[in-house]
């Protein structure tokens, strides 16, 4: 059984850093690189595509919206062609990085506010996976089970690689609860690695109302930017291989 | 005789506009097109792709130091592999959004400041003429003759393209005369036309000092962040058809 | 009569221009200076100042959202605190450039998409508001009449100043013809010349559907960043001269 | 005995984070505010007003280069009148955020680069030191004893406060061993704890080179964007107090 295991990476910049990128590049197989507008920067996505290769941990770009203070959390009202453009340019960026490495970007994974725009409107769902299938036919378009993401993926015959996020609570319809409300982060350690191995040997999550669902995903994200995100990676990663699974990157796990 | 045209476009961004791009569109053959950093941002360079597009005009990359308001003319001590990492982001974020128009990007001009820090120093210049072929062996080097970014383009066997500059005055050595200098800008319309006929003929241009030197070059460069800048070049083409020259962008006329 | 002629200035930053402010500083008696956010940067400010100071015209501060590519017109959704950061920090830094050449800041107009928020919402208008009378009790606040900032200035007892904008439509409530709507830009010179008559007369304003309603405002407020700004300003000015008024900064006209 | 305990303080901004500023602002007596250039942000600058006003610490402006990938750090060639404006504007920003929350900018300190090129040139220290005067004259200038910086604020009669650092090895000059150097950082927590009372005591310091030169200081800074700094900051206070000395903010020391 192979899975993958991913985690957004390079999301800091010049002397500011949100997570221990180098350990946590030993743990994932597949890395979302933030491309300089989020966060991250050139340099600092060099050092990631270094690390990756070093790793063999997949490469992918995890464009976002360009406002560094609010770490593309914040809604901007972009038009479509604008949002475009910008995770156009994200994406280049980092191809020609990896290039120049001789690697190669093979996934592709929206941050935050630009992802949550894009999976509410199936048009600008079409106009951004048409872009990025443009630029390379070959990327696999990571995405939530059932989002617009996925749905357009599709249309545009691209591979796509579905989601499953260990300590988020979903509900009945297979939605993340949001952050805010009660009960949205699962905190407890052994709590997480039941619901990884119920997602192992399942493929099923039991939503915040207590109801079991399917969860068709072949990949775990774990978030970086949280304390005490690299600890939840390795627990992840320990109950995978105590699963008798092995941790592969998108490119092996998609299909 | 084929020659080309080119200006630097698209260095404005959001309200802010420093040529008319469309104008300037229908009077070069290649664009050489700002990459954010200096000037220009993902949507200006969509227009300026879509403008080469639709006129028949070669698409350049044209990146520069991360300086909006020096207009990437001031010199900033980065790293060499941050100069690097710089420049392939912006190379390839034109390429993806290029991709995404259909397009492809033909050929490769250093702007200002970075092209000064790389055209200093030979070593720099290998290690982002070897970063420009990673990421497409077929990018054409925009370089001045003599200068240390052909030599680096040479080593690299990457095609270039050596430039005229029809309104700078050279020195002996066939270096331009520092801006700041009496006599650098050459204005007077009359001198502009003798100058680029001259060049056309016989491949020669006249020193700041009377002296005749070769002037090897195969494309003509004018900027366009200057006042009169759209008039130059219309007078520039002028004179080419004037002698029986054929526009044409840097893929047809490098060798 | 003495009456305000004022306009949003120092909007270009680096090479980027967006007004002749040179020349439309001597047709003003009042600047709003942009802030270095939404346009502007602190060389610019200084240079701003130094216009005003030799034409004896009033300085005011003209916050706006941090968004240069958008020109500050892009609503972003900001908490109220940050909101209020943004515009004191932008007030502050007008402020001490100012004082190192000897001048003080007399007026406050807020920017674009700010000063839309800001108008929407009367707490926030209370919040701003007193912000702003924290750092200089003695401060204009220029306002549209009727606007929540004028309410808000008139709850902290906060001198106003009311604007009336000679080319742009009004409906029957006061408030303006949004932008995009059929009519809403006043263009003819010749009525734009009626509409300064009649408001110098009689304060008031027909609006676009032909009623006559009260305008009792006591500056004219010439936009900077359109084509023609400058010629409008000089038709107003002269306008204003021709009804036997007279130009005189903010400081001398709130009441 | 009085002495200031100061640090760099806010140097982060929106999820990114240099020092526990919280934790470090119960240490310090004196706090040099980033202001949004190479570090911090309009938000962040007003939480550290906050914390300083809650923990009785005295409040200073500590403008950099607008570089914060670089951190300031860098030197960037820019003009001494654009240093001056970037200076006054960012000054002038953290004075109407401070005032906005009651409280006053006592004290003012230059960050790295932009020290440093204001260090070795007379002419553009008098200019700084100007500006900041006409802005507030009572602004007390932290200075390195015998630095050009300390001779401008004697020369235009504003107050200094003179700083050791107690983890920075000195020359016999009284200079500091640049950063790069061999022994240029103390680590070693008895030997901090060792110069910090031959301090308090002899107002000496043991150079590089084994000579003991004066040390003129009423003030020690700790740098925070270093492991480890609230420790060594925690450390130089339990000395201070350990040696009967009373922690003050530079208002209550400088003289």
């Amino acid at each position: 059984m192979k899975i993958d295991l991913n985690s957004d990476m390079g999301e800091g910049f010049g002397p500011y850093s949100l997570c221990d990128d180098e350990a946590m590049m030993k743990v994932v197989s597949s890395a979302n690189i933030a491309c300089g507008f989020h966060g991250g920067d050139p340099d600092t996505m060099a050092r990631m595509v270094r690390l990756a290769k070093a790793n063999g941990v997949g490469i992918g770009a995890h464009p976002g919206l360009p406002d560094r203070a609010g770490f593309g959390r914040r809604e901007i009202p972009y038009l479509a062609d604008e949002l475009r453009q910008q995770m156009l340019y994200q994406l280049g960026a980092l191809k020609a990085i990896a290039a120049s490495e001789g690697q190669r970007v093979s996934h592709f994974s929206f941050h935050a506010a630009m992802g949550n725009m894009v999976n509410r409107d199936p048009k600008l769902a079409d106009l951004m996976i048409e872009a990025i299938r443009a630029v390379d036919p070959e990327l696999i378009i990571f995405a939530m089970p059932g989002s617009e993401i996925e749905a357009a993926a599709k249309r545009a015959s691209l591979k796509t690689l579905l989601l499953f996020l260990a300590d988020r609570a979903y509900d009945a319809q297979g939605r993340l609860v949001a952050r805010g409300l009660p009960g949205a982060l699962v905190k407890d350690e052994a709590a997480v690695r039941a619901r990884v191995r119920q997602f192992l040997v399942d493929r099923t999550v039991t939503t915040i109302d207590g109801v079991t669902i399917d969860m068709p995903a072949k990949s775990i994200l774990v978030h970086s930017d949280t304390p005490g995100s690299l600890e939840l990676a390795r627990i992840v990663r320990s109950e995978i291989e105590a699963a008798g699974g092995t941790l592969a990157p998108a490119s092996e796990v998609a299909g």
